[in-house]
């Protein structure tokens, strides 16, 4: 019983070990981000609304998009202030954008020739989370990018901050607040 | 002070009778639906998401759309639960779709010819209240349109439960929660 105990305590140190290397080395440790280590943030999904958007191009990509917030980011956006508090979670959610022949039929009425979108399948979701100390080497800000529930890879990851880097002057989001 | 105080009164009396002939007749009171008498619901714009779309109608309509639920609302979503129980409140928010320059010059390095859109000016805010015995006549029901505060007109009402009624099979209701 003895080995058994020490033989589990050293599978699980392994392990904490492996997961310190993968970490520090930027490589996913499975469920978290690589570079910056965010995971998934729990209930995400039931945040508030920041904004909605589309994104086309022609072959490639069709979707609906959403912007969420955890409580310290919708406070933040409403009152305008820029850089966000440590804490601010951003989460956007991806999903195809497909033609809706029950939402056409009923709007050809009103609306002779309507094209209804709705959602499809989702595609990916990611984060952004903001902790100043942590994440100063890009701007304060850690990125994630899920598809399927796991992170994508460093060469991904890579290009979130550089990506956002144009946006600066709004503390490298794009996303503004619905009105 | 006796008179000024009967002639309030009577002010009063007068305004609650011409309030209820508003209401019974069908016409709005200023801040409610014709027909159904729905206000807009206190703090709907941070209710969950239940899910996006996007509406287009070539040289007529072109938006992003939103549709948010209460508590009762996303439980009922998330059980896939029709019908739907009392109090029951949908909320679908309308903004106009427009092309966003600066997501465009960022997209366009790793996706040459992106068409990002985002939010741009209000439109419309609707909303589906759910109310089996008080709304029997139009399916448990009741509507409301509301475009910059105020609510549409008689006419604009009497559409809402037809144009619904093609989704009788799901509680007349379009939207399916986005996955």
């Amino acid at each position: 019983m003895k080995r058994i105990g020490f033989l589990l305590l050293a599978v699980a140190t392994l392990s904490g070990v492996f997961a310190y290397i993968a970490h520090a080395s930027g490589q996913s440790d499975g469920d978290s981000s690589p570079i910056y280590g965010v995971k998934i943030p729990a209930g995400y999904r039931g945040w508030k609304l920041i904004a909605v958007a589309n994104l086309l191009v022609a072959g490639k990509v069709d979707q609906l998009r959403a912007q969420l917030g955890n409580d310290i980011a919708i406070k933040a956006f409403k009152e305008g202030k820029v850089p966000f508090p440590d804490g601010t979670i951003i989460a956007a959610i991806h999903w195809t954008r497909v033609p809706s022949e029950d939402n056409n039929k009923v709007l050809d009425g009103p609306f002779p020739g309507a094209q209804s979108f709705v959602v499809g399948s989702p595609v990916n979701v990611q984060f952004m989370v903001k902790d100043a100390k942590k994440y100063a080497a890009s701007g304060g800000w850690g990125f994630a990018d899920f598809t399927g529930g796991k992170p994508g890879d460093r060469a991904l990851h890579e290009t979130c901050f550089a990506c956002h880097t144009p946006a600066k002057d709004r503390d490298y989001v794009f996303t503004r607040y619905a009105p």
